[in-house]
């Protein structure tokens, strides 16, 4: 199931960078050649490389891609991840997003009818060196990807705890790369992480996947914020990027929900340092609990 | 329960523009401040009122905000909407993030090892005009919640037709406002919304919340935009960004997934103005049917 989920994350990330390629002006030919590039470097793949071969398959007509109906099917295995991560409390943000993404896909009429009506920024996408950007563009889909896998496996992580299962990680990265259709170099990496370390608690902690956040969030992070800027969707790379920021902050805001929560229903919150000692808060200063509501959050 | 996974969307996007106001260095009373006035504006509501009042709250050893944990507790209704959602297959994104945004707070020890190992960018968070990037974040926050509660009501229809439900949406929004946690001048907005033209099939395609979403959604994407290349993690308000954009595309890059679904599994496709006519192609070009796996997607 995990697989299958990582498979659709996977997939989205290929076609948010086509969709940057086609808002960029490319031609069908010259993504099939940067695709191509692609699968000689760290996102060396089967999926990289079917999308070269689709990006340059020709008919009587002409290339094929283009008169694609852009409605996404699905079988369920990456809803049935995304439901997992949600009962395990898992944050598996881009696996979800890439299920989203699909069920909106399926919506072609609605957005039809929307198109018309919602118009986007000024800005249109065009960059002045298109050859970085386009290496830009690879690096983010490498940051996200890490991000993805890291997630799948917290998630592997946290159902082994609760099961009582015993899971060799490594094995089963090995395990992918066999006839799977996520099979790629990466996965070697991911196996020779956990070779390392079986202990390993996160793929983002690992020496070789921290340098390599290090060296390409930069361009990850110029991709998305240019994305947004052209109003060009990238809904798997920023929700990725937004977890990597959540993920390396010793504070996030959560203080202040559990203030909310405190102050509308009485839910008590800790104090920094006084981990495990409940308290609440007469947030109003006029007696009693406060509670505004009987609906609870 | 949509109205509870709409409340959690709330509180996360709230804590989204709190975590970019410390970002930028502010004051809890320059905060509070801050909330005061959109209290007075399109954001007029009960959370952002608490908001207020919790930023002010002082006790003898100061304010207490900065003293609470920052891990988020859940009672399980924000889960159960993304659930229903995923079932649904309706793309309810936000929601999703915010329920997500809570599992990932929770995992504190985590995250403070993590920021120690994983640097963010060089670019710190400043801006020339502070009380014009505070109206972005207002504006950014309302674009958001727009999205947010037209994704929460395209999962009430979507439910609606399901089970052969008739829903009076407008009765529905007014009766949030009786004392609920998310009550605000907001629901008054989206009732005369459904007054206009009860048929509306989404709320983004009423006059009203359109226009708002082109007066504000630049706002909003200068601040998804920085925060990006800050570091400040926004899940929630770039899901709902990447939701809007996707939302208005006519076209979106999910016919390469469908050729990659063809490519590796056979599961075929249609062509634009052909329909409900679903094809293979022979994408290899060998012959035989490809089918790369018997993983399905």
């Amino acid at each position: 199931m995990v697989h299958n989920g990582i498979e659709y994350g996977d997939m989205q990330l290929i076609c948010e960078a086509y969709h940057l390629m086609l808002a960029l002006g490319m031609t069908q030919k010259e993504m099939a050649q940067e695709f191509d590039e692609w699968n000689k470097g760290v996102l060396d793949s089967f999926l990289i490389e079917i999308t070269r071969d689709i990006l340059n398959y020709r008919d009587e007509e002409g290339y094929l891609l283009e008169r694609i109906r852009d409605t996404a099917g699905q079988k369920g295995t990456g809803k049935w991840t995304a439901i997992a991560a949600l009962h395990h409390g898992v944050p598996v943000t881009l696996i979800g997003e890439a299920v989203f993404s699909r069920c909106l896909s399926a919506l072609k009429e609605e957005r039809a009818r929307a198109s018309k009506q919602l118009a986007g920024p000024s800005t249109k996408a065009s960059v002045a060196d298109r050859k970085k950007f386009l290496t830009h563009i690879r690096n983010a889909l490498y940051c996200a990807k890490i991000v993805s896998y890291a997630q799948g496996f917290m998630l592997l992580r946290e159902a082994a705890n609760e099961y009582k299962w015993n899971l060799n990680y490594g094995g089963i990265a090995l395990m992918w790369r066999g006839g799977c259709i996520i099979r790629s170099v990466f996965l070697g990496n991911i196996r020779d992480a956990f070779v390392r370390n079986p202990q390993l608690s996160n793929l983002l902690l690992d020496d070789f996947f921290k340098q390599a956040m290090m060296d390409n969030q930069q361009s990850w992070r110029e991709v998305v914020s240019q994305a947004v800027l052209w109003g060009v969707p990238v809904p798997a790379l920023s929700a990725a990027l937004a977890f990597f920021d959540g993920y390396r902050s010793e504070r996030l805001p959560a203080n202040l929900l559990q203030a909310q929560r405190d102050y509308f229903g009485a839910h008590t919150y800790e104090l920094l340092g006084k981990e495990g000692k409940f308290v609440h808060t007469n947030w109003t200063g006029k007696g009693g609990n406060v509670s505004a509501s009987t609906y609870l959050a």
